[in-house]
């Protein structure tokens, strides 16, 4: 028998790249989803960021992107190291636990000690170092059997994100920080907010999960087992001819259930849940003011400008302007502003509002008019 | 000598139909100028209904529209029964005195005992029979040797509007109300406006002038008796061949000043300038926020839209929307909102701001950027 290979080593990263981001629109489209922007002005969409992220801690051989079949192109022209065996296309989507799920099982027949870590491709993380040091972490609990999480320390009481309510110390070696988690809290208002700053056992909630395949899989069979059993039917197809024929099959039927139901609750209550705190910047860039924020860096009078030929004359003006259209924009005396000019859509609203962007996708829907979305 | 004409008889309408309106970029343009748009969503634009609200009191045959070389072609499609006559154009323009003192000269000079009154062409007013109740009572003080002006009767405290202080009553048999100007003040702060409408001795100034041609001509010769000899010297060549060549030498000498200083001010302090008080609704539709205003009636809750193909989509917002792209617009949150969506410029400001929006254009023409106005 070959010597066990080390931790790292068995490291692969999954990439889900499957949200529109509704709360984006109309800058996020079912043709131009959120991971396809440059949201931060660094000049790489948020896909190629988290790429670039994981590329020193798995490799370019090491990386899969589960993303949707009309996505393909655009992932692949983001991407030109990724490989043909990386791709994972979904014929719909499926939430987080197929997609996640997927990719574990097809993995773990290729490899069966191999350890997943699934990272969102829309989140914007600038301080690599720091993010690094907390996956190679969370990889040391994943091999100690735990599912390993990365809990972000909060620096502002933020009302759009979950928390994670931190337990005891899990005592694992090569993952000295490493604490149980005691429970998901769901997004709070303001006070409660302000009350987990305070409490300083509270972490972001940023939706990494890194763990072995063979117990995120386990985990997964224990609150769902028809779904594991579809996902194990289709990795045992996926690298044979059988592979479409069983995806038309088996993947119209999934469960349609986020990750954090299938594994990361459960496995919280089961105390079987590692989460390790990470000192990095991080946003998922939920909404408008989650852009405005990031460009801000605090300062509340600012206006940040996105789009390539912008041209915008702003007075008195804060907030965040996207631009796609190349038309002179002028702002007078408008404070937390949210402006999104598009070729056939305009958005005006605030800060304070940008939540509220995704009710009006939604009565896009409902009213016929799918054409701008 | 044949017998005289009565008052109205020799009644002339004269449209000065000059400003860009510039609080109003960027729908207003130097190529569509707020005299050509519809602002009210009456159908009309605001030149022709000031023509449809003149004909009664002129007939077509005697309004004579002064306007820019460059807004011919729309000027005469809007109002098809404008005779050629009664066009008269500036080559570049030279404010209210020598555009009213012009079509003043020539109209002397073809009838000598001519009545004129001159109106702007980008108001508002919707009570047409008041209108005309108080152009009646006007042309009976200008027949009286008076030059008449029209004075609105106030319903709130505006501070846009500049107000007229009324004096004692001048005893005109055929115009019982009209009474002396006392003072023109300038537009007032808040505090000074809700004085002027508690005192009730105060109106707005709607900028309307009735007089006798050769009273209001000799006024304008006391105070700028230089001007006078130009815009003489123009009427006399106006009717012959030698026309083109005059305006040529002449025009562009004239001196550029409004008719409030050379005709109104001045007339008022001599006690000749009288007032009738119109109880009819008026607006100069200055900026925006005398559109929202126009359109919400006095709700605040209310959102104006104008534009034909406008699609708008809102929630919890309210103030004008002005479309003339067909892209949907979406307003989430946004309250006395302006967005002023055109093919190459977009404005985003508040009522509360609407004043400012000339400071914009004034940067635009500065920056070199007047593409877009």
């Amino acid at each position: 028998m070959a010597q066990q290979r080390g931790a790292l080593d068995r490291f692969y990263s999954v990439i889900p790249a499957g949200g529109i981001g509704s709360r984006l629109w109309p800058l996020s489209r079912a043709d131009a989803p959120k991971f396809l922007h440059d949201l931060t002005g660094s000049g790489s969409t948020l896909l190629r960021a988290t790429w670039d992220r994981l590329l020193p801690l798995s490799g370019a051989d090491r990386i899969m992107v589960v993303t949707g079949r009309a996505h393909r192109a655009a992932v692949e022209a983001q991407l030109p190291s990724l490989i043909d065996a990386n791709v994972v296309l979904e014929s719909e989507p499926k939430d987080s636990s197929a997609a996640i799920g997927l990719a574990a099982a097809i993995l773990m027949r290729r490899e069966p000690d191999v350890i997943i870590g699934s990272f969102a491709a829309d989140h914007v993380i600038t301080d690599t170092r720091g993010f690094k040091r907390a996956v190679i972490e969370a990889v040391a609990a994943a091999d100690a059997g735990y599912i390993a999480t990365i809990g972000i320390t909060p620096t502002d009481p933020a009302v759009g994100f979950g928390y994670i309510h931190c337990g005891s110390s899990l005592e694992i070696d090569a993952a000295p920080s490493a604490v149980a988690v005691d429970t998901f809290v769901e997004k709070p208002d303001l006070a409660t907010a302000q009350k987990y700053l305070a409490d300083g056992n509270y972490l972001w909630n940023g939706g990494m999960f890194i763990s072995r395949a063979d117990v995120l899989l386990a985990q997964l069979g224990e609150t769902e087992p028809e779904l594991l059993a579809g996902l194990t039917e289709l990795a045992e197809a996926w690298d044979t001819p059988r592979r479409g024929a069983v995806v038309d099959k088996v993947w119209p039927v999934l469960k349609k259930i986020a990750i954090d139901y299938t594994v990361a609750e459960p496995a919280a209550k089961a105390g079987r849940l590692a989460v390790i705190p990470g000192d990095f910047d991080w946003d998922d860039v939920g909404d408008f003011a989650a852009i405005a924020k990031l460009h801000s860096r605090g300062r509340k009078s600012d206006l940040a400008i996105l789009g390539e030929n912008a041209r915008v004359l702003a007075d008195a003006s804060s907030g965040v302007v996207v631009s796609q259209t190349g038309r002179l924009i002028s702002l007078i005396g408008v404070t937390d502003i949210v402006v999104v000019d598009t070729p056939d859509a305009l958005l005006v609203t605030t800060s304070a509002n940008a939540q509220r962007v995704k009710a009006v996708v939604d009565a896009l829907k409902l009213s016929g008019r799918s054409d701008v979305l």
